[in-house]
């Protein structure tokens, strides 16, 4: 018996018992999409009670990786479980090299109480927001204290992977001034928490007053009694500002604690994005593996190809012949 | 009557005449997700014949729009009818800001034979690459010499979007060496034309020679006779190596058009794409529209909220009761 092969039952055991290896094996099994972890993902599910997800972003070179680097650092002093799921969305035959060389290298890597995982498309088309979302169902059954998704910038693919987070931090630094004043709106749609980091280097303190300035502009209640989101400096590389920026998880945490309609409603939002998702997985998967809807798919996609039929007019019938 | 409601057969004949207002309002509803321009998409699509797609893209700061902007003046001197579609796939609240701008200002403004528009996301969860798709049909039923569609990065939203080309440009500058040394594989993948631009700034021989490197390492054949990347040296702001880039672009047509089957061949993988993005799209518009399945999307989602089931199964629930 190979160990893919081992019992759901067993497997399941495992990962509620906290074994790193079966749990590492596990998600590397659900980055390849291997459809045969389904039960296990289920079960583990079926189980786990919700665990608060921390959200992290930020574009290239912002410092996402030494400010999570210090968070380890200052959550294992607390003696707190620290599990990382550093994500990269970019292109799917990049194979990750992006984000997951530089969290593999941390002082970390020794830590029986810290596990650091990546992941990446891995030339697979779509399902990475799904397949952060089943690693995240793994790593909540191990029960961590502490759960950190990473993942680069702020566009689509990046607002899918922070979709599984509760409280989202936005790392920028002085540099990205234009960038930031650009993509304000959509920053602060995401935003739980705003990090401007290198802020001993020029502009430090304006791109600081934009951020503020943008969150006061824009009214932004989050919440019930509006979470104003808050604006941190920081220097990660010399340790400066990482209390700030764990006082401000706790503080947003405390926040959707008190405020649990909020909560639910957010998650409620959240988990609807995500069946969507899955939907539109199956269905891919379903055209890709099963012959009669193969042929379907085939005489559709003929008609485009001829101009027969147009793209839209061809979707309706697939869907209407779906099942 | 108001102008959205012109009968489908006069906004059909006006954007075949090439009536550029019509066309622009056209793709102002588009972009809008207006499902009422449907019918007049579909008959401009059943009506129209394929015109050749050039998509362009890079890293912002790269000098794409420049470069574009200087192909313009090239095809202009040529007498050609140009048409160019500046998509922006970031984050659904910026607006389109970061290209539209930008793009919108070049010199050919009042040249009436020079159509730039621009398009976002605009708050719109998903579907631009469907717009961008019916965007194309809408400017290729007006009979434009070339069509050109630029957007910014290559991430998976921008390979949607490359999606609808034929030749694809992908830009680079020497600035960008650790991006392209990571993503090496992900830019050989969608890249028929690769460009360093700003080639009069430092390591632009080094980073011509690495993704020469990388192209023949790869032994990248993109056709059955074995289409080399060609690797362009371009200062675009000064004019220099425009002609090569039109060259390039000519060559790689030549070679589609003496190549039917593989052109046939990708252009077949390109719809299969289209068609699974249009398939998820009704999926979504129906959970929204439709009250009976709406509300049977409800019962998924409260059962995954209590964990009375799992993400994978809620979806498999609803596709087969999606009819």
């Amino acid at each position: 018996m190979t160990r893919s092969e081992r019992p759901v039952a067993e497997v399941t055991a495992a990962v509620t018992a906290g074994d790193l290896r079966t749990a590492a094996r596990l998600i590397s099994r659900i980055e390849a999409r291997d459809e045969a972890v389904g039960p296990i993902v289920r079960s583990l599910y079926a189980q786990g009670t919700d665990r608060r997800v921390i959200g992290i972003t930020g574009p290239p070179g912002a410092g996402k990786s030494t400010i999570v680097d210090q968070l380890i650092a200052l959550w294992r002093k607390r003696n707190e479980r620290v599990a990382v799921l550093a994500v990269d969305p970019s292109s799917p035959t990049s194979g990750g090299a992006i984000l997951g060389d530089r969290v593999r290298m941390t002082r970390h890597n020794t830590d029986p109480n810290v596990f650091i995982r990546s992941m990446s498309a891995r030339g697979q088309l779509g399902g990475l927001s799904s397949a952060t979302g089943d690693a995240l169902i793994v790593l909540s059954a191990m029960g961590f204290d502490r759960i950190l998704v990473e993942t680069v910038g702020t566009g689509q693919n990046e607002i899918d992977i922070l979709n599984h987070a509760d409280t989202v931090i936005v790392v920028q630094t002085p540099a990205n001034g234009d960038a930031v004043q650009a993509m304000k709106s959509g920053l602060l749609e995401i935003a739980d928490v705003f990090v401007v980091n290198k802020a001993d280097t020029p502009g430090a303190d304006r791109m600081v007053a934009l951020l503020r300035e943008s969150v006061e502009f824009s009214g932004r209640s989050h919440g019930p009694d509006d979470w104003i989101i808050p604006v941190l400096k920081t220097q990660a590389s010399a340790e400066i500002g990482i209390a700030e920026i764990d006082s401000a998880i706790q503080t947003h945490t405390r926040y959707l604690d008190s405020h649990p309609d909020y909560d639910a409603a957010r998650r409620r939002k959240r988990v609807r994005t995500l069946l969507m998702e899955r939907l539109a997985e199956l269905l891919r998967s379903r055209y890709d593996g099963d012959a009669r809807q193969a042929s379907v798919f085939e005489e559709q996609l003929n008609a485009v190809l001829a101009r027969r039929c147009d793209p839209h007019t061809a979707a309706r019938h697939l869907l209407d012949s779906a099942r």
